[in-house]
């Protein structure tokens, strides 16, 4: 587990790459990288019409979304901008409804290989420590 | 399998039902029912551009919304739009580049019980044979 | 999630029980309850001949069986033996190869609700903190 | 998808490797390769007191490993006992409760490419039409 070494870039870092190269999942900003670690990465999504569902809560094709970009952050931070990672599988539990507004992601890698990287993802309304839902995925890693 | 006993509801009622209940499925008709039969369903999702990513082809998050909501619509007309059905469990493997444009989902319910329903999709890019991505997923109905 | 409140059941009750009516799953021993806590509890597969494939590492079966069990126990703990709890889902990743010898489990329930619990599970060789594989899964517990 | 171009292997042949090579999955035969074509399989697990749970049924680690089994003999069929394919990931619905007896697996590869084979597998009890449970899994090929 290339020894719990720490992140290759820097919180500023992963968000200028992101807001420069996938303005697609950064578009107005909506899903802001908040920390990363070694092997973890913690993001927000901020709630706006068109995550939404009828109630205010944000959709499950978003809660997809913000576990999968979870995990690309969590990768990329450790191994730095060097591959194009892609998902190649998700698995998504729906746990309970969240509450109105935004959502937190907690992820953590499980393994990260020179192939295949593994994490895991729970998703939280803020404040609350009971996790809405809850992912694992995996990522290729494209040789070098 | 409930004697394999055709759908309750027709493919207008079901678009009809989306349009009506769904706006956020159906904005400007992007998710389009193109056919129910027993325990299955065909859906398209029409390549727009907040479904694309650079290059043009459909986003993992939009492939995950069109699986999730092929699957809904094959159980609702099945059962009729008489309960809420919610997903619990959403498993998606993701198999080649899609072409860009739009997508096909292909859904066929493996299990329609009382307390779940279980099903799988598969997507395609029109006219090829070879799946770009694979779904199985459970939604969880609610007592009457 | 029931307020996090306490099992229901002992180690003690918990091992009884399953040694009296899983024989299947407790031949000889090979699958150990280690302790039961808050929505949570932690098995060791004792390695024997029928777990084990070439190279003296236990098998994907076995580790999914210990997966399923630890999830079973688990929630059996936490609501008590009244009810036949089945496995509707589970989803395994495989890490990394294994030690030789034992494996330890390590279940975290992420909801105990009336119809369906999901939890998680870490197996890990002992001593090691890479876990060799993770998998999420989903019972179904039926109306009392 | 290799031009869906036929298995390299006869069925003869996938049966004497696996004796061969894996006792530990054809102990006295249980698992038997019923048929191989193009980027498919059928597999036999015939019932023995090992693999069942009490009232007679196959239980669920070994659904899992049928299920798991035949998507190695599906990869193997086709490219060849060139590699040490390992299983990375397996996701299974459970769906309803086999009879009694005999289970066969039929499985169908969604893509077999150099780094990564995936496939879908449904159970059966053999003369009934609706699957007792369905898996979905991915293999990792070694670079040769």
């Amino acid at each position: 587990m290339a020894l719990q070494s720490g992140p290759v870039m820097s919180l500023d870092e992963v968000n200028a790459f992101l807001v420069r190269d996938f303005p697609q999942i950064a578009p107005g900003r909506d899903f802001i990288v908040e920390a990363v670690g070694p092997l973890s990465a913690r993001m927000l999504l901020a709630a706006s019409e068109k995550h939404l569902r009828p109630g205010g809560t944000i959709s499950g094709p978003s809660m997809f979304a913000l576990a999968d970009v979870a995990l690309y952050v969590a990768i990329l931070a450790q191994i730095g901008p060097v591959a194009l990672a892609v998902t190649t599988n998700l698995n998504i539990n729906f746990l309970r409804r969240p509450a109105p507004g935004d959502l937190i992601a907690e992820c953590r890698l499980l393994k990260l290989g020179k192939r295949l990287a593994v994490g895991e993802v729970s998703l939280f309304s803020p404040g609350d420590d009971d996790p809405v839902a809850h992912a694992t995925g995996t990522y290729s890693i494209p040789p070098v």
